[in-house]
């Protein structure tokens, strides 16, 4: 799956994407968690790392292991985790393969026709390139499709969706079309792709054909492949359509690990899989159906870039649509490669980037991969050469990613005590460019992460990767950002294997990127290959050495700090900001409920549409209770004051200890404390309609998908107006928050 | 040309157009510069012009009218215009035909071809349609071209400048692209036409092609004719490129009507012709260029509907295009019908339309001509059945509209002695469509026009015009709008005939139509024909009825008020907001040029930038200075005490004259006053760099063409950050404004 942000626009981008920027900090400074000396033994020792990286590793595995498909379960996917593994084993780590069972349905039959008013019968295939030396590989490979789709065969009149999230369907209730008993056909964008079928079946529609509309990933963003990077005619994307905002992994051992031996629900039990035939086509497919729809003319931000007038329908477009899949579990392989700790085994720093892709698979994940392989090959370099991290390294390469996280969850899920008890941080890395540094996370360490970026290196321009995400703050004018102490990084929604650790376990993660400057639109398709990342993604793979130096540095400077690296007024920061949105949520729905329901009152709806045109008024909505949000800002206030204090506390104690040395048990009860501080965020029954998601803070979203909702509780309840729900949660929240203040007490107390 | 507010989005319409709505009034109330008892026969005068108007006779004029080609010079538009005079004069009018002499430029040579990388020869031709009838009438019409463009014989490169308007360039510039020496291809939109060889003449590039994109004109708006009204790939928009913002009319008589005798400039001396080639294409023939154009991958915005990646150039699409016009004098006829007032015969209400069009103009002018006509009609009838309106109501039918308003502009010029001092208001129509009611004008009228859209029954809905423009106001949550006690009226910028009277003369100016509902693509193309408008544009010809009701209540509502129906407080109102429109401009501007020279400064715009694509920053800026509004604040303070006084004291003596009868003596004082009310907010010496345009609250922009620019000394002069031009204009609007308070406070005495 996609490090989100390569796909943002600036805009969306700056809002969401990160950095490391103090803007009083030298390089010199001293470091979160460490002491003046131990930043001076560490800062030694990430010089010695960044010196043995050498960029063209990165290339010459990505050819290695993008010569095959490697989809979970495809005999590349197991030759990739077995020579993963022997190299972890050669640079000294405790190397083992966990193997999972998993279901991961692939393709018997895929047909799809227009019918009526015309016959096309859709290619469904990508096509030989000849400037792309992988694409006539057919061996094993899986052709275009929504993996946890339903079987089906189906006839009907098709509508056109546009994103098929919730709010279309509103605008097609006001010109009177249903989708009950219709193939909905809907653009990929706008959500992430598996909210269209869920969506879509809740409406009553029997199937949904996703496309990818050239406005959003094709020749309307630029030149298409071979000439660019650009998506082309017949390109498709796949992907999950598993419903992960409700539980990821397995669809079939929600919560377990999916060991041969665990209990399983059976297809037709598992309330993940898509209700309905779900299948992505390309423009070049979705354009002779779009051209036979009729119905009201699409609303302006609906016409994509096709060179037609965007209809609505139902019908006269008419689709027969075929897919059958096999039901088999596979077995997925996840690496696991170990380092020792020498003064914390049992505290485990784990880092992890998956292997399998849709196809090929170089962009998305290996370039990510390759970037951790070399990381761990100079970490094993170094331990050789006698140095050991105090904390225990996991270096993790997960399987089963795409078809929903498969790899990490269920081993996270599989290893959950252990876990609890033993990870003090999850960093994720997954497709990797050229152009800008994104960090999102858990906010407790944002402070880490913005010590990390000036101490890498642009590899354009030569100045910090924090100097140069900076200027693109400020040039696009994201002045809040800009004026932080520290420079934001965002909340995590979902989209890549941090999704386990932080928002089932309550392990604090990051997901580190680069990008920005790389062309999307080999996303999930044959060309995803070795020729489209080395001509369009990170030609020479410096920002591949810039990611390994990026997370390297996040991965030593956790395992190596004398105290948890946490800094909690950032965190206490953040959420003040997240309760000032959703008061703000809650405030502006109660004036446009006023407003609207003035409208509906009026008649105005139907004076200003156009009588020649069927138009539906929408109905009045319930008013918007004023809510109280006093537990949860008073429990933010008491947080406020304990970070305050801790964080000053733990400052004035390292400057301590730079004098007098370490205090080890102190060191000890810090650390005990600070392992288990995420999990306080959690809550043991999980949101509402969805237990596996735990955290209080940071959910993706039920409806949205990818997209993170901080807060969940209190904002999907408000979205959803289920009034109850936001009550409960305003509560538990702030218990949440409570258990993390009592944290910071304890912590206080211990640092005397 | 165009109603302005028919090809306007509903976000943009609910700004910048109107209506007429007092929450609190009923139809029965008093109406401005009324008694209680006028207002009763004026009411029964207007039940029996709206129980005479026919719809049919709309239809049937249109048929005979766009029969044939109808653009200035024809044998179609003088046909035309003796039928026209000889309607009125059946109709009881004094009516006479005025000449004048214009330069009409038209085409000799059109030949366009893309020389490399491949070779396609452009059709410039609109194709015959078996749908519409006319679209085979080859006789006498005109070919697509852009009057006043050079002649020239051109071969070079080409360069895609979206609109090509001055910010497009920049963006340019920010690639290192240059145009010297280039052919320009610009898309319709953005600016009027004229502005874009302008623009590009200004920067050195040595022809223009101007196409329609089918994003903004075509099958992105919906299905293209004859499926239904949006621009085909072959359609072409015709049209003026005079540079009309300096002033319009005929480019050899700036100033003086273009009378056989006048003296005139020379075509080369001409400062309003283009100095450059241009020619209008279809984006049929545009897509073969833009084909063939590289470079850099366009801005998203400027990305049109094509299916093709949009690149700027330069090349290595190479054109060669020679032009040649007959640069001859064609006389332009004007109609004009006077029906002499019974007791201000020496106070004329002006009423006018142009005949003239592109092709068959059906829609534009003739829908709103035949409107007039049928007013007019009815007026005569009235006139018969024994009524005379008080004041003198001269109905002009405009001839060569569309090449520059040069009807209007030469008679406006010629008659210039007699208008000031005898004119009240010009009333303007053009063309009009299905909709709502869009109003236009001087804000002393404001008031005058709330009055009259609650008297007229929208065709399709029931309730009042004024009652469906509310909702729709409502509904696009323009709220500060639909919160005054008056719906606002737009201010006017130009792009019809109200402009020589408004801008040149100061005489208080409306423009009405309908729209918002009828689909536009047939602008200035052959299929502007009567079997589109029929089909698409007013079937019913309902909405010309509803025209011919407001624009009629507005004529004999000006030529029966006892006393000349200004009010004052909304022009004060509106003055005021305009002046924190123009405060809050330098203040954006200056916080910005703060900003983005600190960017420079720090390199920032560098950094951010993609360092393997060509980047050339921006200059600092020069700093805004500290500006002293307090001169306009202190005369608009002034002006809304004055205002308030006389709205107030002319409520209050009709209030009493309800009572006692006029006292004439007073009402002639009165008028007299008012009549010339308007004139003093113009400046002898005009604008800056174009002295034809005098007023100082309203002038079309400079470099944006049609769109308005209120207190246009002032605006412009902060945007083009000419200071002294700023600081001057201050005190100039401030000493117009005081003038307005001169009349109002000697009106206030005259009152007593």
């Amino acid at each position: 799956m996609p490090r989100v942000h390569v796909r943002l626009s600036l805009a969306v981008l700056t809002g969401v994407a990160t950095l490391a920027f103090t803007p009083t900090q030298s390089a010199d400074d001293t470091l979160l968690g460490f002491t003046a000396e131990s930043t001076r033994v560490q800062r030694d020792l990430e010089a010695r790392f960044d010196a043995q990286l050498d960029a063209d590793n990165l290339r010459d595995w990505m050819r290695q292991l993008s010569r095959h498909p490697t989809h979970v379960g495809s005999p590349g996917a197991k030759a990739n985790a077995e020579w993963i593994a022997e190299q972890f084993r050669s640079w000294g780590f405790d190397t083992r393969i966990d193997e999972y069972q998993v279901l991961f349905p692939t393709p018997r039959e895929r047909m799809v026709e227009l019918v009526a008013p015309t016959r096309y019968m859709l290619r469904l295939a990508e096509p030989v390139l000849e400037a792309d030396a992988t694409s006539g590989v057919t061996q094993d490979r899986l052709p275009p499709y929504n993996a946890y789709s339903a079987d089906g065969d189906v006839e009907a009149e098709v509508v056109y969706v546009n994103y098929g999230i919730p709010g279309d369907y509103e605008e097609l209730e006001r010109r009177g079309i249903d989708v009950r008993g219709k193939i909905v056909l809907a653009r990929y964008g706008g959500s992430w792709r598996g909210i269209k079928p869920k969506v879509a079946a809740d409406r009553g529609a029997i199937a949904t054909l996703i496309y990818s509309d050239p406005r959003d990933d094709g020749y309307f963003q630029g030149d298409v492949y071979p000439d660019g990077p650009y998506r082309m005619e017949h390109g498709v994307q796949r992907g999950s359509v598993e419903d992960m905002p409700q539980y990821p992994g397995d669809p079939l051992t929600p919560g377990v690990g999916a060991t041969a031996d665990a209990e399983r629900y059976t297809v037709e039990e598992s309330p993940t899989i898509m209700k309905i035939p779900v299948l992505p086509i390309s423009y070049g497919d979705a354009k002779p159906i779009l051209e036979a729809l009729e119905g009201p003319v699409a609303p302006a931000s609906w016409r994509g870039a096709l060179p037609l007038t965007y209809h609505l329908g139902p019908g006269p477009a008419r689709v027969h649509m075929r897919v059958a899949f096999n039901w088999d579990l596979t077995p997925a392989y996840d690496v696991i490669a170990v380092l020792r700790g020498s003064e914390y085994p049992d505290q485990w720093v784990i880092r992890g980037n998956h292997f399998d892709g849709w196809v090929f698979g170089a962009g998305d994940p290996l370039s990510g991969m390759v970037a951790l392989l070399e990381e761990a090959r100079v970490v094993g370099e170094l331990a050789r050469s006698g140095w050991r991290p105090k904390r225990t390294i996991v270096y993790t390469a997960w399987d089963a990613e795409e078809p929903g996280l498969l790899g990490s969850t269920e081993w996270a899920e599989h290893h959950r005590d252990e876990l609890q008890d033993k990870a003090v941080a999850y960093i994720n890395t997954d497709g990797n460019g050229r152009g800008f540094l994104g960090v999102g996370g858990s906010h407790t360490l944002e402070r880490f992460v913005n010590q990390i970026g000036p101490d890498v290196q642009d590899p354009q321009t030569g100045v910090s990767v924090r100097e140069r995400l900076r200027a693109r703050i400020l040039v696009s004018d994201d002045s809040e950002a800009a004026a932080r102490t520290d420079l934001p990084i965002s909340p995590l929604g979902s989209g890549s294997d941090y999704t386990p650790f932080l928002q089932h376990l309550g392990i604090a993660s990051l997901n580190i990127g680069y990008g920005g400057e790389n062309g999307g639109g080999s996303y999930h398709s044959i060309f995803d290959s070795f020729d489209h990342y080395t001509r369009f993604g990170d030609p020479t793979f410096e920002y591949g050495v810039a990611l390994a130096e990026t997370a390297g540095r996040a991965t030593l400077r956790l395992a190596n700090a004398d105290v948890i690296p946490l800094r909690f007024g950032n965190f206490a920061d953040n959420v003040r900001t997240y309760l000032n949105e959703v008061e703000q949520l809650a405030e502006t729905m109660r004036t446009e409920t006023v407003r609207h329901n003035r409208l509906v009152d009026e008649g105005a709806f139907v004076l200003a549409a156009d009588p020649t045109k069927t138009y539906v008024p929408p109905d009045r909505k319930e008013p918007v209770p004023y809510l109280n949000f006093a537990p949860l800002q008073n429990a933010i206030t008491r947080l406020e004051g304990a970070a305050a204090q801790y964080d000053e506390r733990l400052a004035s104690t390292m400057g301590h200890w730079g004098q007098s040395g370490v205090d080890r048990d102190v060191a000890d009860r810090l650390n005990d404390i600070l392992q288990g501080m995420e999990q306080r965020m959690t809550r043991r029954e999980g949101l509402p309609r969805r237990p596996w998601f735990r955290h209080m803070i940071y959910a993706p979203g039920f409806w949205t998908g990818y997209g993170v909702k901080t807060l969940p509780g209190v904002r999907e309840g408000i979205e959803e107006r289920e009034w109850e729900e936001v009550r409960l949660f305003v509560r538990e929240i702030a218990a949440a928050l409570d258990r993390v203040s009592d944290g910071l007490e304890e912590a206080v107390e211990v640092l005397g």
